[in-house]
């Protein structure tokens, strides 16, 4: 761990050229591809430790997938990853060295389950929480009590070493979940599950990749579970951060000060044999010693490489998608929904939105209701206008909770699908044969380069935690060769 | 369809402006991204309707997946693509006009089977004709009638629309299969099946993209079915190209002139919303009123379309993998197997080579035998050095067709997986949950950009006929807007 006080004491850059030189690149110990919350930390530990690193960033903005929308009233909040859960100890361990606090995610009262037209309240946290009120429940405990058992048998972050592992990666979550189920009620809240986890449809996504997503919600010392991964508290959606989770890549990033170059794509790197490799971006050229690419797996398919990369690597970045995810927040003068008994937190089998959190901040001085578009419901939403987008999503939050929901002060969303530099959100995902064929590649260092990026993290892989997990990793991989 | 007299007396070219003119885009009606069979097919018809047109490819040659490799002795041999079979009308009718010749694949003998280290032979094609002796044919025949029946309700390219669409597209071939099938025997045929013909394993693939696959091994007037697919006489592997299939795109490039800009790989594809798009290069810059991109689906990933794709095709783009497939040949003096009674195919479940072929020239001067190295297999050849390449692949030869195979005169190999245009073979394909959810992204235009490719065909998608069906249709779409 890097304090504040260590970075703020380093030189600004110890790079050897300056950026822009026409034809003469800048020299570094370290380029790393991507500011993102997994490059940032890499290039802060790489920086703490004395080397000299430039990080490439596409967009005008740090922070990947971590993003802050800015509403009309003036209120920042988060357009994509949110929250900080118990045993992400990384991602707490970062916020407190930067400052930023954290507040829980209200959680008080009652969620709402709208299921075939019918809208009801439960009021315990997890899948088993909100059952439908028959035999259903049964059903879903016997089948969760198989999934933990399943997951209790992998290795976080190397699934494909699990003894069953050649059979779990061979079927669909789907497949799965219908033969272990027969109740309407389960199958419906395992789809939800993964809806609301991946967004993508159980179809989609390998059984072997689910496990393994469950069993990443834990840390070295706490094997992770399926309540971990999906609570709200005593999980991984139980803290908020003060002031929206932006705020940890945008002061990393101003620590990190000049190193860090926005609006600069990396469009190729090669490697000559020689002992640096080049980064070619839009805006400057970068020689390093080595490389970190900090990026979803499919992301780097918009990356040429020279050579190009090893046929494990090459075909995984064509196998690790990006599932579908827009975020919808309004705002109202007041959080109305807590008055009705309820936290905010819904799931749905209909409408544009199928779940729901209060996103209000933390002194709940105005209510901000914030509503996920998943998989099919996301694409949908492509082509439409914005006020077909507000109208759709407007509509499920009056069906969730209230005609109160109809008319908010403000209203904002993301499409991550439409957005260049992911693809899609929140993680990457892989269907049937892809962790057991290709997974080893994910991580697997080729020659100068080193991979970064939630989706290599053995623990909270999809999460900020696994994210600045992963950062570390490829830092410490690198830090010992330059 | 256009004879090659019409098109030879169509100017050369009437664009508007010299390649290389700094700052000013050449001014075409139409734009081909990709020199590949689809591409130089859709080029020749767009011509020979009265448009110009030029063709961008990125590599040093026409052809993407059509390749001649060019042996140590002077001798061209297929390196990719290869075979035509009936109701491949297109290809057929292209071919011949361009003066093209076909000859039968040889096929007289027996084919060698080879499996938990026995090997035996057997007589005819198809999988029914390789099955073990045991009561796994009765298995077999029964899951294939299944199997049949279920592709007989698939709409050749709209698997999407089948009755049971969503059911077949949530689990994958080898689900199915093991549900299907109880002997040893039945399912290791239909994972040869799937090797062989798409070069993954049965995990990798969904149900219903198989299904669309058998579906789409026909025509309009002659439903697809699995022999038609899978055999040598009366099915996709019946003839060959005289002088190699290479022969069609380099003498359909050849006629469209200097169309066709080689080594010209296309960066960034602009919409400003206008009537044009702009096509930028390495080499040169295109203004177009149409652009057809004629690449597999994955590969458009190194494009930067500006602005960003539709949320269906960019998540498509994504889940659109390519199989994992090199080829290798070797020379001998004489095709020795036909002495002993043998067609030079194999099957084998060992060895690097899982899949074989005769494929020497039609007056069987020299004896060529070509093998498959498939999905896993072929990636484990990576990063091997040509002679460990050789000694795996020769192995496997000497296995299936005695110790005369281990000394060839010369032998030459291409790894699809690892070159950077084509990112595998023999074609794209589909997990669970792609078809259903993101199939009609595969052909619907966007905006000013049609897609072209053997992976939207309706008919043979995969081979080279899909590849020419798919050029013809997107040069439909496109002639009467231009």
């Amino acid at each position: 761990m890097v304090s504040a006080a260590s970075l703020a004491a380093l030189p600004a850059t110890s790079a050897s050229a300056a950026p822009g030189d026409p034809g003469e690149p800048l020299e570094v110990d370290v380029c790393v591809v991507g500011g993102g919350l997994s490059g940032l930390t890499a290039a802060r530990d790489l920086v703490a430790a004395g080397k000299s690193v430039v990080v490439l960033e596409g967009r005008d903005r740090a922070g990947g997938r971590v993003y802050g929308m800015t509403l009309g009233d003036g209120t920042v909040t988060e357009g994509g990853a949110e929250f900080i859960g118990p045993t992400q100890d990384r991602i707490a361990a970062l916020a407190q060295s930067l400052g930023v606090q954290t507040f829980p995610t209200y959680n008080t009262g009652k969620n709402v389950y709208y299921r075939s037209n019918k809208r009801s309240t439960y009021a315990t946290d997890g899948l088993l929480g909100a059952v439908p009120p028959d035999w259903g429940v049964v059903d879903l405990e016997l089948a969760m009590t198989t999934l933990s058992g399943m997951a209790a048998t992998i290795t976080p972050g190397r699934p494909w070493t699990a003894a069953k592992a050649e059979e779990w990666d061979s079927q669909t979550f789907h497949t799965w979940s219908r033969l272990n189920t027969v109740s309407a009620g389960a199958r419906f809240l395992f789809d939800a599950f993964i809806s609301s986890t991946l967004s993508v449809r159980s179809k989609e996504v390998s059984l072997l990749y689910v496990l393994n997503y469950i069993a990443s919600a834990g840390n070295a010392a706490n094997a992770g579970n399926i309540d971990r991964l999906i609570n709200t508290a005593g999980g991984g959606q139980e803290l908020r951060i003060t002031g929206g989770s932006q705020e940890i890549p945008l002061r990393l990033a101003a620590q990190l000060g000049d190193r860090v170059k926005l609006n600069t794509r990396v469009r190729r790197i090669t490697l000559d044999g020689g002992p640096r490799a080049l980064v070619e971006s839009d805006a400057l050229q970068v020689s390093a010693k080595r490389v970190i690419v900090a990026m979803s797996p499919q992301q780097t398919a918009s990356i040429e490489f020279r050579p190009g990369l090893p046929a494990s690597r090459a075909q995984l970045i064509q196998r690790f998608p990006m599932g579908s995810v827009a975020k919808f927040v309004a705002v109202y003068p007041t959080p109305f929904w807590r008055a009705d008994g309820l936290t905010g937190q819904a799931v749905a089998d209909s409408g544009a939105i199928d779940a729901t959190f209060d996103n209000s901040p933390a002194d709940g001085s105005r209510g901000l209701l914030m509503g996920f578009v998943n998989q099919t419901n996301m694409r949908r939403l492509h082509g439409k206008s914005d006020a077909e987008i507000a109208t759709a999503c407007l509509a499920s939050f009056v069906k969730l909770f209230g005609a109160q929901a109809a008319a908010p002060s403000h209203y904002a969303y993301h499409l991550w699908d439409a957005d260049p530099f992911s693809g899609g959100g929140p993680t990457g995902i892989a269907a049937p044969g892809v962790l057991t064929e290709f997974g080893e590649a994910l991580r697997a260092p080729h020659a100068l380069i080193h991979w970064a990026g939630t989706e290599t993290a053995d623990f909270w892989t999809g999460y900020m935690d696994g994210a600045v997990r992963s950062g570390e990793r490829a830092a410490s991989e690198v830090v010992a060769l330059v």
